[in-house]
């Protein structure tokens, strides 16, 4: 073999393995090594057990060997971030607080995954219960950099090529953000269309599921994977679902309209990142049709802080209120913060959403994407103490569209930076049909 | 419209949905002045509410128009055993002890249903208990016999074009015999396909769930759909599903070979089931190879009932203690009987289990199915008092072995008689294969 199979995408695995090509304990075995030899700088893994991974890989050959069907991911490893509860592996929600935390059940989602064959490798490290304080890991990219967050381990580990795949959740920016810092792809799927049972709840109306890999299809293919109605599950819709794999490999029917939205926080964009987003429009040329965003989006920001907030003093108050002393300063202060919102806050924050839910759906009828930026720009360093901003995803958060970040600039320091593609709500696979058509259109500009 | 749409096949049925020919409204409307017309006879549901009905047809259509992407049942209706487990409808379990029974819950394959598009058109009537004593529905083919039990209405209702496809269950022979009594396609996948949570529980370690449509590929499809992993289900595997839908489009490789077990119950057989099984074996000619039955079958089938009678006092004994004097005779015998079986000849008769299980698990390198009766001939009459003798299915049904049977014989009285075909476990999409190359071979030969 020419490449090492850690270095496959989810995609390819997949097909070497149903081809008969590879098998899982390889390549299983070579994810491990790499983790092992690179773990103890980037930390992206809170969890690894080499004995039940290549166990479940073994089973997978098994199968294959008596030419049985194989599932979608049949035999490939993924990653899980550690608020994914798992019934076979501790889930410690990143804090010292829930060390050694053991659940009954697996999460929704892993049922899901392990009917479609997955390997679960392990749990990668998350911030403190998902919120803002930094976590442990390390931008694969430049050591003294931080991966972003709340996601942080699934995104370095698909970077770092210990995985190919890997789960993630967004309240806010915790999936796009520390793609972007990674260079991996990010995705988060419409609000709904994956189930958040067996996951810590910080926000039951803004938590939301998403997926990290190395190519498009791989991000479309999880997407599937993961994707299940769940009656437990308040955002969770019965409604057929988008299929995201075929549109990451289709090609549009004509070629598609771009809106680019100016916002009012974008004056915080790093240069070199408003320089690669306007090279973007201009090789588009007439594709992008540039507009001042709505008033009424500049209020947005505030309102996810206040549902966020809220929410999680709600769902988590025991938690904080009996391991007060086990919290960071800068979960203690939001917390502090967040008990002055009101009941009318609240609810008019709530209110607010559901009107740029509205706004969001009436205008994809006119154009197929928003293209905008994933993040600030290239990952902060470690020494800042911060995950990064996250106010380039807020809004799509908060109105539950579908979102997509592509590594398609790179900083002045080498690192990566993502470009963001928004969808309308339940069209996920149009939205990455036309994040393919973006790659191949700028690649076709390169030449 | 040439054919009325409640006619359909499902398969038909969603395509055309798909197509945008069929509207899902029409289709249900369809459905329901069928069963407005036949069912005060027939008496196949238990529950059917027409607002509610249409009202998820209208959502369907909704969406369709909107040019999403569509389910593999969006817009088909479907009818439940009233065993499984409803939200929004009462599940009555077939006694009057739990007459306006409401769960909180939907039973885990109604979620897969939800999500794949289909209309959750009604409970179908279901035997005391889904045990022996007969229900109150009546064959569509003939008012004065039995459709077999426990999935009466399930089966009578497909019978009866009251719907395309129907969700049964089958702890001996409560799929297998009703849809041969009632001419309909009954598919029993292998056991742990179809999730049994939230459905009443007779026996932990025999519960199957099954499936009724009038053709190959409906029942297959049907499978697929309702086919998921299930972590609370003892029985459940992850392990990947087989394509049925697949299997029942598809053509052998190679003609297929089959085999006939001589049994020592065959000799209960009516003689018109037993002549049209001859005739069949007669022109399969070289591809069927009869043997005799190793002994150790012959007693599998006392095995069955000790496992089934512990199994149903364990469960329900809360039940039968509380509401003794609401149960039937037939019930109240079974008890009685039930309840002096020790713990010890019940660990023996799992044990005899496991062998049969071990006894199959290499026959099928050499056959691809078994061919065998589905039940002892034509449906009894409801004078009679009974829902017909489940033998022929038990051996299957204990091994957890994938059976279908398709209506291919008529007796004297004009009444349909199933042939069955019962296949390797977990190959599922195989045995529908073998299935459908059955039909075309004997309807060549026809010619």
């Amino acid at each position: 073999m020419i490449r090492e199979p850690n270095t496959l995408t989810a995609t390819e695995a997949a097909s070497s393995i149903a081809s008969g090509v590879l098998s899982s304990v390889d390549l299983v075995q070579s994810c491990l090594d790499q983790i092992s030899n690179t773990d103890d700088q980037i930390k992206a893994w809170e969890y690894v057990d080499s004995d039940k991974a290549l166990e479940q890989a073994k089973e997978c050959d098994r199968i294959r060997r008596q030419g049985k069907s194989i599932g979608r991911l049949h035999g490939v490893p993924v990653g899980l971030k550690d608020i994914i509860d798992t019934v076979d592996m501790p889930t410690q929600l990143g804090t010292a607080v829930f060390q050694g935390r053991q659940t009954k059940k697996d999460a929704r989602l892993v049922e899901r995954l392990r009917e479609a064959g997955a390997v679960i490798m392990g749990k990668t490290v998350t911030t403190e219960l998902a919120f803002l304080h930094p976590s442990k890991t390390r931008n694969p990219h430049n050591l003294e950099r931080t991966p972003g967050g709340s996601s942080s381990g699934s995104a370095a580990a698909v970077a770092a090529n210990h995985i190919p795949i890997a789960v993630g959740t967004q309240t806010n920016g915790s999936v796009i953000r520390p793609a972007s810092f990674c260079g991996t792809y990010g995705f988060k799927p419409t609000a709904g269309i994956i189930s958040r049972s067996g996951i810590l709840q910080t926000s039951e109306t803004l938590d939301q599921v998403g997926c990290f890999g190395r190519s498009l299809a791989d991000i479309g293919l999880l997407g599937d994977v993961l994707g299940s109605y769940d009656q437990n599950d308040i955002n969770s819709f019965s409604r057929p679902r988008p299929k995201m794999y075929d549109g990451a490999l289709s090609d549009p029917p004509v070629t598609p309209n771009i809106a680019w939205l100016d916002l009012p926080f974008y004056d915080r964009l790093a240069s070199e990142t408003r320089e690669g987003l306007n090279a973007i429009n201009d090789i588009l040329g007439a594709q992008v049709s540039k507009m001042t965003a709505a008033d009424q989006l500049s209020n947005l920001v505030a309102v996810q802080a206040r549902i966020h907030e809220y929410e999680i003093c709600k769902h988590q108050s025991d938690v904080f209120d009996q391991s007060w002393d086990g919290l960071s300063d800068t979960l203690k202060l939001a917390i502090k913060r967040a008990r002055k919102i009101s009941s009318d806050e609240y609810s008019d924050a709530l209110a607010v959403k559901l009107s740029a839910q509205d706004f969001f759906a009436d205008f994809f009828t006119e154009y197929d994407a928003i293209i905008a930026p994933s993040a600030i720009g290239e990952a902060p360093f470690i020494s800042e103490a911060t995950t990064g901003d996250p106010i380039f995803c807020t809004l799509w958060t908060l109105a539950g569209l579908p979102t997509v970040t592509l590594p398609l600039l790179v900083g002045e320091n080498e690192m990566p930076i993502g470009v963001q593609l928004i969808g309308e709500a339940e069209q996920d696979g149009r939205l990455l049909r036309t994040a393919n058509w973006l790659q191949q259109y700028l690649s076709e500009d390169a030449k």
